[in-house]
């Protein structure tokens, strides 16, 4: 039995789960109905997600929608919304998405209670949250039971490679591209043969007309609304780990790839004599799919002033847990002062300006000629990598949250602050590797992170 | 009046001059007529060169060639070729190139007396020097009065670009490519014409059948001898200083380009926070023609080793004067160890190769995978500069003479051993500037090199 079956033995909700699941789940939805008809209100509730598609694994949560008529204005729709689902839910919170929605738990299971509009078709939609219950009948119209359970491996195999997720900053996939992945092949296998023989970009379904609006590296349309590429979401490494994965798991190596990874904390960065830095900000209080492409941006710009700089940036990590936290790894922390510059060919019409614009210049040396080639040796304005960054960062925008921080950036050297050396995002940088199991444990460890 | 007007004027050989070096050719060519016919030998002194063409500049000297017949061994040649030139020649000595030949002066006038046989055309050619009379000849019946004064502006021009001369290790333009270029373009005008308006490879005759089977950025085809490219000895880089040159001087820009150049020696190479090695060994005692190529490929074999380690050098610069001198500024002298080792795209069937290779060694960190690429860091064998060439050197071939130095190379650094900043090839590498006119000032800074 390969690894993924033995996960998927391990991770499947069982019998009893679902029922309890069941049970809570109808109590709720009964309850709520039974208020909507008190109350005179035109809603019905709906049990969309995971559990309700039957492609949830252990320990997941219940999603609870709520369908009002297209009568009731948004602030109505939002105030009887977080009523209704107030008095479902014990320890309710309020959470803020594109609407706000009662998030809490009922008998130990996360339950999330999220008003929409009823809806026929996605032209109709008012937010996004109104096309859930489409995407639900659709899958439950369309998976077979063994395709269900096909939805479940191919869960497993990208949480996994931790690319699971509907969560922007995971850059993964979310459930809902799961199960529109295995409708489409088929089968988890064919999932697999198919990722692993396609090269670059993935266009599903192939030569889609709408494909051509999209720009990323992974475009599924979205069989309930032609304008949406439901993996939008998908990164091109998100892309390139599955690709690689299926490559490797039809080759024999699934035991190899899904076995947990041995050395973990034994890698020393001062091994490396690089230069390492955490550039740290603080983290506003907004969600992760708002902090996380901000730092990631943050994170591009500081690799282009390094790159720029001379300082040859080798690779990055990012953490927001509590911080936003960008670690950079560059060959050096020193540059020379003389950069040579290269200019045009001899053969260029051009190569006259070049050559009486040097030469009138306070040069380090030059101009001169190698091959057919200008170049004048030029100085740098910065050599220190603190100043370089700390000089040109206030011209770049790195988001709308995180501008206002860019003058408060601190820049750690966790080689010499050996308390960093502990930090998240150092332990993230040193364990990249692929593939890595470590991730997938127990159902303790999971964080289903389902698309509703 | 332009630069190389005022240039020709003060260069170009008074009426006086090139009568008294008539009159010391006449006496010399008929002393050597004489012998020949009192000890019956059958061969005859002619004149060659520039002076017999008149396209000398001021202080050259005068070739005389001996034409013997084709009876006569090369022991023979060589053995009466060397008597006769003694006994015309004060100060004689015999100096070697394919041919032994006579050098000494006659009334302070530097004179060469050359031994070859007599040929009709170049496909009867013993050894290349038998080929000379045929070029003068070839120039003298095909150039006029005012075409031989532009083969003395092209002169100067290729003078003060440092780019003239025939001897292999200046890379540079033979007075006969001069006088080839001046009869197949027409003109100095046309000349620089041309190559400013020139692009890439240069082939004379364009279109040249022959041209295919030479390899050098510029072919000339011989008009003495079609299997010939008389510009073989021009290097790219000289080229491009005569292309770049061309241009300046149609584009107004010839003040400019002739003045000379304000900033040498207030160059600082401590200045340029690099790392700079002088590699030196042994000068073995042979022609600069047979040092020089040797030399300049040591330098490429250093600085492919360099580039190779991490090192990143920048530019070099090659002295023969009494050591190899090779100079090289790398950015650094010390590389970190971590490297990052890029491999295949995950959509290459060879991805999984990768991966499981660098999964089961001791690397310093993943592999990982950024964009669509897999990438492992790795340790280096060598971190630093002096180590990681010693180590590597033996591998590679330097040429026949400098191979047996290979384990003898002592690597300088001029920043901290004071005195190795005077040497000559940190001078050069400071000075390397284009354009620079510091070679011509005068007369007795010209070394003609003519070719004979």
């Amino acid at each position: 039995m390969n690894s993924i079956e033995k996960l998927l033995e391990k991770l499947k909700p069982s019998w009893e789960e679902q029922e309890r699941y069941g049970h809570i789940a109808s109590k709720i939805v009964e309850s709520l109905q039974n208020q909507c008809r008190e109350r005179g209100i035109d809603a019905d509730p709906v049990l969309v997600g995971s559990f309700a598609k039957d492609t949830n694994l252990r320990g997941g949560d219940l999603d609870i929608f709520i369908r009002f008529s297209r009568s009731y204005s948004t602030t109505e729709l939002e105030k009887l919304g977080l009523e209704l689902g107030r008095s479902v839910v014990r320890n309710s919170r309020a959470r803020y998405a594109e609407h706000p929605y009662i998030s809490g738990t009922v008998e130990g299971v996360k339950i999330d209670v999220v008003p929409c509009y009823r809806i026929d078709k996605s032209s109709e939609m008012v937010s996004s949250v109104d096309r859930t219950p489409l995407h639900t009948k659709y899958v439950n119209s369309h998976l077979s039971e063994e395709q269900k359970d096909d939805v479940r491996r191919l869960k497993l195999l990208l949480k996994s490679l931790d690319v699971y997720g509907s969560e922007i900053y995971r850059n993964g996939f979310s459930g809902y591209v799961c199960e529109l992945l295995i409708d489409m092949y088929g089968s988890y296998h064919e999932v697999l043969r198919s990722f692993s023989e396609a090269r670059g970009r993935i266009v599903i379904p192939a030569g889609s007309p709408s494909a051509s609006r999209f720009t990323s590296p992974m475009v599924l349309i979205d069989p309930c609304d032609d304008d949406r590429n439901a993996a939008a979401s998908v990164s091109l490494e998100s892309l390139s780990k599955l690709k690689m994965a299926a490559r490797l798991m039809l080759n024999g190596y699934d035991e190899v790839m899904l076995q947990k990874t041995h050395r973990v904390n034994d890698l020393d960065p001062g091994s490396r004599q690089t230069a390492f830095r955490i550039f740290r900000m603080p983290r506003p209080d907004l969600v992760p799919d708002t902090v996380y492409p901000q730092a990631t941006k943050f994170r591009d710009v500081v690799m282009s002033i390094l790159r720029e700089g001379g300082f040859l940036p080798i690779s990055s990590a990012v953490d927001i847990t509590t911080n936003i936290d960008v670690l950079i790894e560059c060959e050096r922390d020193v540059v020379p002062r003389v950069i040579q510059h290269r200019g045009p060919s001899v053969d260029m019409p051009n190569s006259i300006d070049f050559l009486m614009k040097w030469r009138e210049r306070n040069v380090l040396r030059g101009p001169y000629i190698i091959g057919d080639r200008l170049y004048v040796d030029i100085g740098r304005d910065c050599t220190v990598l603190e100043e370089c960054v700390m000089k040109s960062i206030g011209k770049y925008d790195i988001g709308k949250n995180l501008n206002q921080y860019r003058g408060e950036i601190r820049i750690l050297d966790p080689l010499k602050d050996r308390e960093q050396l502990s930090s998240k995002v150092v332990e993230l940088f040193m364990n990249e590797r692929f593939p890595t199991s470590a991730k997938i444990e127990g159902v303790d460890h999971l964080s289903t992170g389902e698309d509703l």
